[in-house]
C-alpha cells in the first residue's frame, strides 16, 4: 500500500471507513503560512456527505483536530497532523457483506492482495479516505493563495448531459450555488433531476469533473517523468472511481492537424509571453507556460447500487449481493473539492520542487 | 528535472537529442534474468527512425552498449547501464532556431525553467529520449516474460480514422505487419495513406495507441495513491505528445449506469475467479484482478511542421519559425513500442513491490 | 524537515513536546501480524519519563491510541496510525526561554532554518519525539519476532565508567533489572551513583549504548549506498544527542592488521556457513552474513543543565540562560529502547526490501 | 541493491570492477554551473591507483567521458552522465577465486543475496565503484564553490600512529603534499614507512580520515530523520571498509559533563552569531549552525592480504585462499578524496533541499 503522495509537499494519509477515524500527516509545508482553520473546515464541508438528497445520507460532521505543526496560528515547518474522527459508523450495515465480493468494488482485490481486509464499508478502499485528501489539499490551497494561484473545479457532465461551453465562457464560481456543482444553472437543474431519477431507481451514473488552475507561474513540472500533466493525471486517477484524464485538447486533439493545434507565441500588452490559443492546456514539454492549466476527469458510475447482483463469496460460492446501505447515486458533485484538493497538492509540490532547481 | 521512474524496478535516463548519446541506468532488476540482447535490439529497432516514408528520415542505428550489470549472459542484481550513441546529429540543422521558441514545443518552458537550454533538436525534451525508455522497457519485458505477462500495443486511431473493434476481436500480432502498427490491414492502409497525405502537406496529425496487458496476476497496484491505473496513467502521460489516458470503460463509461457498468464475479471452469464483463479494465480499487488490463493513450499532432509559424525569440521579438528538419508527420506508429515499454516498467515495478507486502 | 524513515516499512512521525500530542503513521507493515498492544505499551513504558530518580520527573502516561490499520486484532496492510497525547505540558515552564537560544540545543538552528519555532520544551526538536519512534519500533519488533530476529540494547558506558566485557559474556536480559539498563549489576550500581551525583550537581553526563541483533538471516542490506550498517548508522545518528556510531571492530579495528582482523569462514556442525571471529559485526559488503550484528552509539551529555550559562537572545543580545525545568542528567538509560526501536525499523525495512530483489 | 543517493542532488552509480566501465548519472544539478572538466579529472586522479608504492599497482587512467547534461561548458539542469572505462582489467588474476569466499570480503554475502555474482575483483562490491562517487562529488564541489563552501579531508591515523593535533592548528592543504595525505610532514613520513613495512609483510592496516567543511551556511539538514550529521554518517559508512563515524566531540564527548560540553553563543565583531567552543561539530539539532563541520571516519584494514587464509568455497568445502592480485596495504590515503566527495554530495543536496523549505 502506498498512502504517501508528493516529493517535497508530502502527505501520508491513513484511516478506514468504519474505524476510529481518518487523517493525514502533511510534511514539507513551509513555515509561516497562516493556518486558516475555517477555510479547511469549509473545504471538508464541501465534500461531506448529506449535502442534498442526491448525495449519500451518511451523517458525518467531518470536523478535524490539529495534532501538530501549527503554533500561534501559523505553520512551523514541522509535520502537520490532522485527524477526522468517524461518527456515523453503523458497522452492522455491512456485516452481511463481510464474506462477499461486491461487483466492481475493491473487496476481491484487497482480499487477494492482503489476505484479509476490513470489510466494513470498504475499509481503506472507501471514498471516505478522500476526506483526508481534502484536508491536506486545503492547506495546499492556503500556500497557493499566497502565490496567487487558484484551483477551481466543476461538474461538466452527468451521464449524457454535457456542459459543452468552454470554461472561459462560464462563471465558475456559480458552480457552488447548486447541489450538482455545475456552473450553468439550467444544465445543473437537468443534471440534478437526472441524478434524482437514477437515485430513485436504485441505480448510479457517471460524470465528468473539469478543473482550471489559474495564476500559475511558468516553470513548474519536472520532466522527463514527473511532467506537470503526468502528475496531475496520476493524482486524479488515484481518486476513487476515476477512469480517465485528459488535459488541454485531450482526446479531441487527436483529430487535429499540427497547423491547427500549435499554440503560437506572442507578447501581450504587458510584455508578457503568451500563446494565442491554448490547446496545450498551459503545459508544454511537461512544464507550465503561464497560461491556464485545464483538464477533465472521468468518473464511472458508483459501484454501490440498490439492486441485487450476482457475485461470489470468499469460498468462491455464488451469492446474491443485495443493495443496502447509503450511497451517492452520482459521485461528481462531491468529487469537485477532491479534484481541487489533489490539483492543489500537485501544484504546491511542484512549486517547492522548482525552488530546489536553482542556486 | 526528474528522470527517474519506479520504486523498486527503477530507471534513471539521461541524454540529449544531439549530444553524445542517450541511455539509462536500471536499478532493482533481480539477478538471474537471461539478458537477451537480440530482443532488446529488436525493441529499439521497432522505435527507431526511418522505418518507412511516414516516419522521420533521421538516420540512427540505435545500437546499444551494455556497460554494467550483466555477467555471463545474465543479470546480476546490480545496476544495468545501457548507452545508445547518437549518430545522425546534424546540429547545424538547428542553429536557426537557437534563439526561437517553436510553437507548442518545450523551448520556451525549458528556457524559463532552467535559464538555458540545449536547443539542438529540443535537447533533453526531444522524443529521442524515449529510446532509453524502450531499452529499459525491453528488460522489464524479459522479466515479465518469466511471469507469463505480455504487453501489446497498437494504433487504434489516426486523425478521424478509428479502429472501432474491441481488442478481443483482433489479432493484435498483425499490428507489426504494417508501417502504421494497426492490426486491421484495411484500416491500416487508410491510416497510412492519410498520414502520407498529411506529410506531403508539411503538416502533422494526432492518433491513439491502445494497449493490452495479459496474464497479470491479481494483486498488483498500491492504493491509495499508487493505484495500478494511476501509475499506468502517469507513465503514459510522461511520454512526449500525450494528452490523455483512459482505462477500461474510460470516458465512455461516464454515460453508463452502475447496473450496466458493474462487472459481476463468477467462477470459471478452472475454479478461477473471473468477471463476466470487464468495464473495470482489469483493475479494481487500484489493484489488478487478473482480467486483461487495457487502456488508451491520446497523442496530439507533432508540433514540428513544415510550415511557417509566428512566434517569439528569446528577446520577446516576433519571428517566423520556418519548417525545417526531419520529423514524424504522425507519432503513433513509433509510439507503440514506447507505450509498451512504459507499461512493462510499471508492471515489473508493481510485481516486485507486491513481493515486499508479505512476510 | 524530513520526518519520514524507511523505504518499504515506512514511518512518518509528527508532534511537538508541548503540543496536543505526538504520533506516527506506519506504512508498509504486512497484513496478518498480531497487533500486541500490551507489548507496544510495554516498550513505551520502558522509554517514558519518571522511571527512577535519575530520569526526568516529567509525568507522562505515554498511552497510545490506534486510529487505523488494525482490524480484529491484526494488521491489515493499511497504514497504522498511533497517537500519544501529551499530558504534563506545563508550557509556562518554558516561557522564560521563548526568545533565548539555549547552548547546544536546537533553538538557534530551528529559528534560522524556519524563521519561527515552537519554543515550548524544544517543540519538534525535543526528545519527546522519540516516543513515536518507540511505538513504531515496537510494531517492527512484532514483525521481527515472527522471523526469529531479536534486538537487545544496553548501557555500556556512563562518563568514564565502562563495561569492558564483550556482549557475548553478558546476560543481556539483566539490563532491564536496574534503572541504568546495564547488564552487569555491579557496574550498573556505579553508573547509577555517578549519574545521581551529577544530577545533584545540576549537571549532565554522556554515555554509550551497545546493541546486538541476533537471528538475522544473511542477505539483508542494499549496497552500494544503503548498506546495512550505513542505514543503522543513520538511524542511530538521527536520535537526539548521538555523536558517534561504530559497528563490529569499529574505531578500535583501525589499529588491527588485516591478518588479525579478517574473519575466516568455516562450516559449523549443522553445515551452516559461519565465521570464526566476528570483527565484521555481522555485516560484510553492507549485507548481513548471518552472524550477530552489533554496534555502539555515543550520546553526548544532555544540553539542559541546572546551571547558569551565557548565551544570546533572538536580537543577538547577551543573556543568561538559567537552569530550570525537568531533565535527564544522563540520557542513556532511556535511550536503550529508542536504539532498539530504530534498529528494529531498519531490520524490518531491509527484510521487506530483500523480498523485492527476487522473482 | 540501492545505487542511488540524495533527494534533490541525486546520483545513480553503476559498474563493476572488471566490466566495461563504471559511471554515474547525476540528476538535480542546477543549470548554469561551469563544468570544469580539469577539476573533475584532478579529483579522479587523486583517487586513482598507482600513485605511489604504498597504493595498489593496478593501472587505470581513470579518464572520464561526459555523455549528457553539459552544453557550451555549463550544466543545463538535465542529468549529467559520466563514464569511466576500465582499462587494466586482468580478469585472469581472479579466476582462481571464482568459487571461493574470500574472508571479510563481500563474496559470500553477494552470493547469498543475489544467487550469483561477478566474482572478478569483487565486481560491484569493489572499491573501484567509488571512482563514480568521486566524479559526482567533484560536480558537487563545483556547486559548493559557488556558495563558498569547502570540504577538506586528510589522514589523521594509520594503525596506532595518530595525528593528535586539532584540525584548526594544521595547514590542511599540506595533506596533498605527501603520499599519505597527512598534513603533518613528520607524522606523514612515519605513516608512510609503517604502511610500506606492512606492505612488504603482505599485510594491511586500518586508519582514520578526518574531514572539515567550512563556509557552510546555517540552516542545512532536515530533522528529525535526515539530520545533517546522520546523512554525513550514512554517506561515510557507505564507503567500502568504513567501520565507524563520529562528529564534533564524538565518542570522547561521552566522558564530558554538560557544563563542559555545551557551546555557548556569542556575537562576533561582525555581529555574526557564533559559539565559543564547537563540541557540536557545527551541527545542532541536526542542522548546521554556521560553525565548521568536522567528523572522523574509521577504516578497517583492507581484507585483501598477500597471505594464505582458510575459507570455504561455494559448496561449503574448506579451501585455502591465496594472497594474489594487487591491493592497497592501507586504504586511507586514497580514501581522502572519496570522503570529500561523499561529504560534498551531502552538502549540495541539503543546500538544495533547504531552498524548498521556504515560499
Amino acid at each position: 500500500m502506498s498512502s504517501t503522495y508528493g516529493k517535497i509537499f508530502k502527505v501520508a494519509t491513513f484511516g478506514e471507513s468504519h474505524g476510529i477515524g481518518i487523517g493525514v500527516v502533511l510534511e514539507g509545508c513551509p513555515a509561516g503560512i497562516e493556518f486558516d482553520t475555517d477555510f479547511i473546515q469549509h473545504e471538508l464541508t464541501r465534500r461531506k456527505p448529506g449535502q442534498s438528497r442526491i448525495t449519500t445520507q451518511r451523517r458525518e460532521a467531518d470536523e478535524f483536530e490539529v495534532l501538530s505543526g501549527v503554533f500561534e496560528g501559523k505553520t512551523t515547518g514541522t509535520p502537520i497532523a490532522l485527524v477526522i474522527r468517524n461518527q456515523d459508523q453503523r458497522s452492522k450495515d455491512y456485516s452481511h457483506i463481510s464474506t462477499q465480493f461486491r461487483p466492481s468494488h475493491a473487496d476481491y482485490t484487497y482480499q487477494i492482495k492482503y489476505g484479509a481486509r476490513d470489510y466494513r464499508g470498504g475499509g481503506r478502499s472507501s471514498a471516505r479516505e478522500t476526506a483526508a485528501r481534502v484536508a491536506a489539499g486545503a492547506v495546499a490551497k492556503l500556500l497557493l493563495k499566497k502565490l496567487g494561484v487558484t484551483v477551481q473545479a466543476y461538474v461538466s457532465q452527468v451521464g449524457k448531459i454535457k456542459l459543452e461551453n468552454d470554461y472561459s465562457t462560464l462563471s465558475l464560481e456559480q458552480a457552488e450555488e447548486n447541489a450538482v456543482r455545475c456552473p450553468d444553472p439550467v444544465i445543473a437543474q437537468q443534471m440534478f433531476d437526472y441524478i434524482d431519477t437514477i437515485r430513485k431507481q436504485g441505480d448510479s451514473v457517471g460524470g465528468v469533473v473539469s478543473c482550471v488552475i489559474q495564476g500559475s507561474p511558468a516553470g513548474l513540472g519536472e520532466p522527463v517523468f514527473d511532467k506537470l500533466h503526468a502528475e496531475l493525471g496520476k493524482a486524479m486517477l488515484s481518486i476513487n472511481a476515476v477512469k480517465g484524464f485528459e488535459y488541454g485538447s485531450g482526446f479531441d486533439g487527436v483529430e487535429k492537424l499540427g497547423s491547427e493545434h500549435n499554440d503560437e507565441f506572442y507578447t501581450d500588452e504587458n510584455g508578457r509571453v503568451r500563446t494565442k490559443t491554448n490547446h496545450s492546456g498551459g503545459v508544454q514539454g511537461g512544464i507550465s507556460n503561464g497560461e491556464d492549466i485545464y483538464f477533465k476527469v472521468a468518473f464511472k458510475p458508483v459501484a454501490t447500487i440498490m439492486q441485487d447482483q450476482e457475485s461470489l463469496n470468499e469460498k468462491g460460492e455464488k451469492v446474491i449481493v443485495q443493495g443496502k446501505g447509503r450511497h451517492d447515486p452520482c459521485v461528481v458533485p462531491r468529487a469537485v473539492p477532491i479534484v481541487e484538493a489533489m490539483a492543489a497538492l500537485v501544484m504546491a509540490d511542484f512549486y517547492l520542487r522548482q525552488k530546489a532547481n536553482q542556486l
